[in-house]
């Protein structure tokens, strides 16, 4: 189901994918059903263990904060080194897989934060029954468990963790059960296509889960190695958002998602009640923004939701966003805020490839992609250049209408050609397919001062000059066909002194979604929204 | 109106209060045309003037971003010293207030974010007509202009500006001119209560500009050093926040706001339609955080909006205002948490001490308070010994009940008075006054693992280990009357391996209300919905 998440999704047979997801949960139960028949198959005379205290179930009563936290107890997995040979440590991590080998032994994988190590079980007088090799082989995969045992070191490599010690264990109790089939199986989830398709050429089907499976089971999804590392990268887009700002003298701001009327675009809306009043929830903080550039705040930004409820079923539209908005006092060009957008995106890019490699690393086992390709200053090229380099290709179209996706898409291609760089920015687009705030050309108006940004062929963000001058928004607003009664409090900003600015807002989503090379702007989303998705 | 903007201030009459606009309306007035009629005694022979070029309004065909900035050109009204004396400057900003000395003379105070300098216009062959110096003297306040100047060192010091130079204009152009009335005045808006009853003691009645008023016209309203001041320091509140949970682990989430149902709290939700199904807005991040939590994200942050449909009116509730949220994995006991808070806050008040003293001292000015009293390590109080404190002066209250707002108040002189600090945690509250998925103590269930955080006797921050065990968590539900089949996907993430956790939530605006001693939580949000205000 993957590769057909696309716009011509829609299209797809809903019996097809439902004969699809049957099989698939045919498979996968059988394949559960083999792994509980070996767990149950060791089988131990039940008697009363003087080992008994070293494992089990922990009770309630222990986790309601019944002691005090020495934290200096505690080892993280991501820790567990040579240096630490002998030593005794404790770690808490979930049973990624457990293993028996006979009635003595047992092997449990334990992973924490997308680092795992080994642990064994074996039998040993004073620490280790023949009862607790059974509990451990018996638990639940996904089951959180506190182990505390020696760190030793194997003389060879060990294969599939990601700690090259092993942790003999001493104790291991269980913390939080889960339950012993899961809905979807992490590594089920954590497969690429690839491995797929190759062991389906080897005679083999393994288990595909596909996106919507995916977003119902977040929760288990979202422990993936891939996942663990998309949303560490949105964590960080926003870190290096709001620091390079603050070092460039941005303030962040908060402006209010409920707002009274039906906001400035008028469609595709949120709708709701407010207390009797008729309100609706923002598509964009680009108002109050500006309005707290004409309140003398220079330099703003804001990270918030944004509301769309378009009835858009793509690849790259969601009906919650978050928003990474922005909005500067400029003294003569609106270069000035394609200067900000070239230096804080080549500041990120760098800072996501220095600092983010092991997540990157683990986003491209499941999802390959190519690293993005930019330049050190980044390639402004002027709409009219685009057009032209469109019709050159033998893409005709209109020089004052929009690109469409399709066109967005080639003209990407050609820009790599040309300049070989995949983040680009385009402006002086035509004034006729922008908002009515847009500032006109100052030698045509057919022109704006404005631009999008494009990342591998697809718009991360859209910017430009606004009109400061309350006669020419007046103007613009009737001329875009917009109520102006319904705006004179934005009108009337600009009616107290207003300074030149210009600013522009990016789809947090899409960064990362373009950056990673990712399919589906879903995939970018912990819990994304869309006109059939409104859960978990 | 600015004291009696209390929870009180539901039973003013309207009527008085119109009067008194009305009033205030009046006297504002007449100072304006007192003010009008000034600058209109300057009269000059209207004739062709060779030096044109210097002065005047710039036409929006050069503001249109004719001409690529050169931003070296520019300095800013902060950096204007005695250093610069003699060179020529380039500077931007509002004209805060014209002067006329006789027809060869004006002055016009520019300021630029919180900085002020005073320019001198003085006819002088080459440079300055006396058509120049009208024109200046007649600029309308807040007007946005250029001056091209000689920076001078007076010899005696300058009141009334922030620097100490002065500049020798030479060209001035005004960018933008604001109305010549303004609804409110600056000088108005930026008056302490102190100003105006020594005034009036004096015999003098100076305009008031009332809450109401301000919010009306906060573009202007937030032009105040006051409001500079606070809106700067809610960004470093949320920057440290940010920075310092970085430090220590967390990553960020974005969770939804559009939410299935009627979420958790059942009543005082906005409701509306999404695609056709009932959704409402998110009253708190809590069930997605704990989502996140379950999906290893082990440590997370939001900072969000945050929607309720209450219908309060005091001075300390807002129907949207922006949520700190924690959530964080915990080994054995919820004081990891109140840990967190602890260095959190501490860092976060000393960092606004050392760093934003400028912006502190402005608010002060305006509205006078103490700095905040807090320890290094901040004190954590039982809530038994919380009712016992209060017992022993005289305040009864229920053992299992809640605070309300007078002994949370009358408790926070206590404490002050006993442990000298405004900052602290009262922790165990009684099981029956919180959230459904808040754990029961391990000793005592009548008794909860939660706290909640005070400053100057008001509540900022709730917090709590949650329950992390799905049987208890529908229980407890249940218990608390909550439809459990509208919450199975939160209890069903709990079946899957869940580490035990906690976390809080802070109401940004209540940190810097309070922090600052400001008498209502509309001083701290620049957009402020409440039932009675959804606009600007």
């Amino acid at each position: 189901m993957e590769q057909v998440d696309e716009e011509s999704s829609k299209s797809i047979s809903k019996k097809a994918a439902k004969k699809e997801a049957a099989k698939q949960e045919k498979l996968r139960r059988r394949q559960e059903a083999a792994l509980a028949s070996a767990a149950a198959s060791i089988t131990i005379e039940e008697q009363e263990d003087p080992l008994a205290v070293n494992y089990g179930n922990v009770a309630l009563n222990e986790l309601q904060s019944k002691e005090e936290t020495d934290l200096t107890e505690w080892t993280r997995v991501g820790d567990l080194n040579e240096e630490l040979k002998d030593k005794e440590v404790l770690i808490r991590g979930r049973a990624q897989t457990t293993r028996a080998v006979g009635k003595n032994m047992a092997f449990v994988v334990v992973r924490q934060k997308g680092f795992t190590v080994q642990c064994v079980v074996t039998v040993q007088p004073d620490f280790v029954s023949r009862q607790m090799v059974k509990f451990v082989a018996g638990l639940s995969r996904e089951s959180i468990i506190d182990v505390r045992g020696l760190v030793s070191v194997p003389s060879v490599p060990i294969k599939g963790t990601t700690q090259q010690v092993e942790v003999e264990v001493r104790k291991l109790h269980c913390i939080s059960k889960a339950m012993p089939t899961l809905p979807i199986n992490i590594e089920d989830a954590a497969r690429s296509e690839k491995e797929i398709e190759e062991a389906l050429q080897a005679g083999e089907q393994l288990v595909r889960v596909n996106q919507d499976t995916r977003l119902n089971y977040r929760v288990l999804d979202m422990r993936t190695p891939a996942n663990q590392g998309i949303f560490h990268i949105q964590h960080e887009v926003g870190s290096i958002f709001r620091k390079f700002l603050e070092s460039e003298g941005f303030d962040e701001i908060h402006t209010p998602k409920l707002i009274a009327g039906t906001s400035e675009g008028g469609s595709a809306v949120f709708k709701l009640d407010y207390k009797g009043q008729p309100a609706c929830l923002a598509q964009s903080p680009q108002l109050h923004k500006q309005i707290a550039i004409c309140g003398d705040k220079e330099r703003v930004f804001e990270v918030g939701p944004v509301f769309r409820a378009e009835d858009s079923y793509t690849h790259r539209h969601l009906c919650e966003f978050v928003g990474l908005d922005v909005e500067m006092e400029i003294k003569k060009h609106y270069s000035e805020v394609m200067g900000i957008v070239d230096r804080l995106f080549v500041t990120m890019f760098d800072h996501l490839n220095e600092k983010c490699k092991k997540e990157l690393d683990a986003v491209r086992r499941q999802y390959p992609f190519e690293p993005l390709k930019y330049l050190r200053k980044t390639l402004r090229l002027r709409f009219e250049e685009g057009v032209q380099m469109l019709k050159e290709a033998g893409v005709e179209i209109d020089p004052y209408g929009d690109l469409n996706t399709e066109s967005e898409r080639k003209l990407g291609q050609l820009v790599l050609e040309k300049y070989g760089t995949e983040f680009y920015i385009l402006h002086r687009y035509p004034l006729a397919v922008r908002p009515f705030y847009t500032m006109p050309c100052y030698d045509d108006a057919k022109y704006s001062n404005s631009f999008d940004v494009f990342i591998r062929g697809e718009e991360i963000i859209s910017g430009a000059q606004r009109v400061h001058v309350p006669e020419l928004l007046e103007e613009r607003a009737k001329a875009c066909g917009i109520d102006v009664s319904a705006i004179t409090t934005y009108i009337d900003s600009f009616r107290y002194g207003a300074p030149p600015h210009g600013g522009f807002g990016v789809g947090l989503e899409r960064v990362v979604m373009l950056f990673c090379g990712l399919n589906n702007i879903r995939k970018a989303s912990l819990f994304p929204r869309d006109p059939l998705r409104l859960a978990p």
